[in-house]
């Protein structure tokens, strides 16, 4: 490699074995991953949970490898069902050992093996329904996606275990690919139409330093969108014979519209668009590749100041589940997928590697204690494929036009893509929470916990606690055996307007360099630095060019996004107005939704015992003043079917 | 008949032939239909516009006749076209002949007469296509719409001209329908998927007397959700050998879910529905059918206290053209067709004459000089199929739950049932204009010109000036040869709170009962009724139930809602908060849109100039003050793409 340019790798993540969690927040849900819902899905993977919808993932694989008979069953991209569950193992297993699970995990690696077809081809659909389909439709038959994850589970349980079987496995899938694609002559110059292998391959690449896994990378990225001259997605509708499936969508729903280096504005699907996104940031820093590092900062202001809710969902569209035009973010008909919410925080988390900016980090902060945890019920047993910022249950049980707005959370879905992408987030929260380089550590995420790195071959221990994200107070305490100098950054969050930090209980100096305090001084052991973050209420407005928030207010502390709930506020929530200059009251309610902290305030509301029948009348309506109750966004609809809001009209 | 209810049959329309339009406000519609929209429709149904859509309706019917060859083109109900068409050509002819039109006219009947089959059949689709399959799927194939549009048409042109030749037409083909459906043994007991025959059919009966349309009408109403156990559709989906086909509805959409005497909501398709109702209230007017008078005042109610538009627009759904659920009325996603907002006229129409209750003709104005009234252009060549009240080109144009909403006006619909309706509606206009019975004559719109009537043997005209809807001075004059007695009540709107009533220029003492003005006297040739109708800018508030238009106002003024366009007010109109207390300016401009009178008005607006790049912020936005100006609704998107909006922020 060459000489590192100053503005690149500014930081690496800590890895996940070496950080272990302590946090009252997130504690439970650690545990909810563990105990719940990695057995949960297991069991839904093998079809035993009654009235859930059929996934036969399993099945799939036991038929692929000849130890059972009968057709593949579901989506074309089933099998990473079962990639994404076993990514959230790995990761389990990677906080804590578990023999039971690693046993359970070792014989489904033993499965997949038989399931692989000699070549090295690995695709229970095809294999089973289609071997004559092979690679034939890239644009639609998600074959390199499902080879992406069973990748990123690959090298996650390798690196939890140690174990290398199933590395051997994605190799052997991986070279059969390169069999097939590339830009040799006699190859396919075939890419993905579900962006994910780009971002596995760097993975994979850097956990085996094997520079044939980022060049297959580079070349699923720079082949994406080209005319040579003509785009690849026809020529191989061509030598299927067409005509055009149905189905077929514009180029720009797979990110293929243009060359990634001519693209300017986040489009089509948002998980394919941020998935891409997150491979390119990856190979950009990678190669040190200016040209690509502009464009995937230009991609990421485009997504962030235009075009991402406040709960940092991203996907405004549910046809398509895409991404549409600058600042059309419907409340009602949000779509926001659960799995574009853990996209952006992926992207996110790369992006701040490389930049060492926190505004990359706030948005991963919005997007995880938002629109992503939202996607999981309390109890880790119902999920929302769609995270809407407004639901009325009246209409949206009604309206066709709002038929992907689930007023209750469901048990599975067909296509059930988004429970265990949020298990595997939760299993591996622990990697967003440090980086570190040769000097300096940087603390992104207020995580209670403990985590341990290298500086200057000194061992360095820090622990976090607090009692974030109910409040603003937290504490690190440096073990170390000699005094070290390095360079403590924690991050100041965007949503803090005042902040405060001690050493040791002193006052000390600090710059805060792009959102990160910094301070550079010779740690000795118990040392103790004290962050304080104030922590008010906040009332946020969107840009008055967000049509659809024009009028109204959102409540937002600290991280979280807060929602008003029919259940507390009654219903009709439309008929509440807030005023935004009042001291909102924070109590914090541990009975209330397994314990949150909710904003109490005062509004008014029409008094609807007071309106006449008619439709419409001249004369203005009664109101009468009120009590609101707001709670944490994530945990809405936890308490059955009823209306839900963020943004409340302003009094 | 048995002797007359008191509560029914309070007054009969007068007919067109006895109404001569000559009014400021509509003279120049008239002028549009006779010498615009019927050349031009004429010309569409011929094929004969460059770049419009195919109609081909013509063609059919030649194809029919065996005076040309191929196969039938476009929809199953592609000969109503023709049919509307022709109603409004024998409406223009009934207001003033004309002998071009009456030859082209006799020529179709001739062409009708071809294409009709020897047993009565008619209808081009089937007859042509699928002559096997002919009334095998009454739910879906519109044989008894398109036979119900003719009838009109047929019943329209007899009158005008007195020529009976197309009423044997439809003779013979009632004749044949009735050797098909009905309750007699070996037939089948099937009524249609789209009503409108019910209320034809009344039309019929009342012109030719033969009880026997009436008897059919009947039946297709009282037959209508029964299971006799068995559902018909279902029935009739067995005789044809099933499956169910893809486009099935359910029965709700055909208003078929329930007995009608069993509905109590308006549901399903809004034009189908309205249309069934109207030919319920003819056939309970003509029984005296005190239950079935109860059923269309039930479902009334429920249509303009929970699901009507404040356009008068109906119909909020896109997918299904439905009514959804009460207070559902989304401004941006409206589908309102502008065939519903005409079939609403119908049925307040047909309600008014039986309850003599001004409620029906408020709704009735209300979508008059809104709802439909927009569907049209000011040049008569642009249409609207669906008339959203909010409008975003940016959005609309994008966003695929919002695909019906179109920003710009279109030529012609390959689905082309809104432009002629417009255009009957436009040439049949003095129908809705006077009432009379044996000693009353009612006034309901305020539109200019001439009618006559008797009451004891005494020919009345009554002639009316006005400047409506621009001021509320209307002024009656009487003229008769022997003064004579009768009662003349006069609609005071809903609108208008303050009216006063002069005759020949002195106070006169008068009753208002259900919304009409009496005044009983012996009336003298020469004498002068004048009106004055207070016309402020009214303030318009949503019943706080419809969640869209919370904290939201709409301006009218008269009948008219007001809406505001970008081209007046600059873009982002959401931006904008009207304080509802403040005198507002209304100012004719004879100049702007073929002559309206504008509002003005005083608002404040986000200005956009100060804004920053971030979408969200706690920072309250910086407002200036501004002017608006608001123009009649009806004329809105007559002056290219743009962002309208009718209901606005409330300061």
């Amino acid at each position: 490699m060459t000489q590192v340019k100053d503005h690149f790798m500014k930081m690496r993540p800590i890895n996940l074995k070496n950080v272990k969690l302590d946090d009252a927040f997130w504690n439970p849900w650690q545990k909810l991953v563990k105990e719940a819902i990695i057995p949960y899905q297991w069991d839904a993977l093998n079809d035993r949970i009654p009235g859930a919808e059929p996934s036969r993932t399993i099945q799939n694989f036991e038929i692929a490898a000849g130890k059972s008979s009968g057709t593949h069953y579901g989506m074309v991209f089933q099998d990473s069902d079962l990639y994404k569950w076993m990514e959230t193992v790995a990761y389990s297993l990677a906080n804590q050992r578990d023999e039971k699970w690693e046993k359970i995990f070792d014989d489904v690696v033993a499965l997949i093996e038989e399931a692989q077809e000699n070549d090295g081809y690995l695709n229970t659909y095809f294999s089973v329904n289609h071997p004559d389909q092979k690679w034939t439709n890239l644009k639609n038959d998600h074959e390199l996606y499902c080879a992406g994850h069973l990748i990123e589970a690959a090298v996650a349980y390798y690196e939890a275990t140690g174990k290398k079987r199933i590395i051997d496995v994605v190799s052997r899938l991986v070279d059969h690919i390169q069999t097939v694609l590339g830009d040799k002559q006699g190859k396919k110059r075939g890419y993905p139409g579900h962006p994910e292998i780009e971002l596995a391959l760097m993975k994979l690449y850097k956990v085996t330093g094997e520079s044939k896994y980022m060049n297959l990378c580079q070349f699923f990225i720079e082949e994406r969108g080209k005319r040579n001259p003509v785009h690849y997605y026809d020529l191989e509708l061509e030598d299927r014979g067409g005509p055009k499936r149905s189905d077929d969508r514009e180029y720009d729903y797979y990110q293929a519209h243009l060359p990634v280096r001519e693209q300017k504005t986040v489009e089509g699907h948002a998980v394919r668009a941020t998935y891409l996104y997150s491979g390119m940031i990856d190979l950009a820093s990678e190669l040190q590749d200016d040209e690509l590092l502009e464009v995937c900062k230009t991609l990421w202001e485009n997504t962030v100041n235009k075009r991402m809710y406040v709960t940092g969902g991203i996907g405004s569209s549910a046809h398509e589940e895409r991404f549409t035009v600058d600042y059309d973010l419907p409340n009602d008909r949000a779509y926001t997928e659960t799995c574009a919410a853990i996209a952006l925080i992926m992207w996110a988390h790369r992006m701040v590697q490389v930049e060492g900016d926190s505004q990359y980090t706030d948005v991963l902060e919005r997007a995880l204690y938002n629109g992503a945890l939202s996607g999981i019920s309390l109890d880790g047993k119902g999920y929302f494929y769609v995270n809407p910022l407004e639901v009325w249950p009246h209409t949206a049980n009604y309206r066709h036009d709002m038929k992907t707005v689930k007023p209750t959370r469901q048990q599975w879905f067909g296509c059930a893509c988004c429970p265990p992408n949020i298990a595997r987030l939760l299993a591996s929260l622990g990697q967003y929470i440090y980086s570190a380089n040769e000097s300096e550590i940087y603390v992104h995420l207020f995580i209670g916990g403990e985590t341990s790195f290298s500086i200057d071959s000194e061992e360095v221990q820090l622990t976090q606690t607090s009692n974030y994200p109910w409040d603003g107070e937290v504490q690190f305490t440096v073990s170390l055996k000699n005094a070290t100098t390095f360079m403590f950054a924690t991050r100041i969050p965007g949503w803090c307007k005042q902040a405060a930090i001690t050493v040791n209980g002193e006052k000390v100096s600090y710059q805060v360099e792009k959102g990160y305090a910094k301070i550079n001084r010779k740690w000795k052991d118990g040392d103790q630095i004290q962050l304080r973050l104030d922590m008010p209420v906040e009332v946020v407005r969107a840009h008055p060019e967000v049509r659809e928030n024009a009028g109204k207010v959102a409540l937002q502390r600290g991280p979280l996004v807060y929602c008003i709930e029919e259940v507390d506020n009654g219903r009709n929530l439309h008929a509440i107005q807030l005023p935004a200059s009042q001291t909102f009251d924070v109590l914090f309610d541990e009975t209330l939704l397994n314990g949150v902290s909710a904003i109490h305030g005062k509004a008014v509301k029409t008094d609807l015992s007071k309106i006449e029948n008619s439709l419409y009348a001249t004369d203005s309506y009664p109101e009468k003043d009120i009590k609101i109750k707001a709670i944490p966004y994530y945990a809405w609809c936890n308490r059955g079917e009823n209306e839900m809001m963020v943004w409340i009209r302003e009094k």
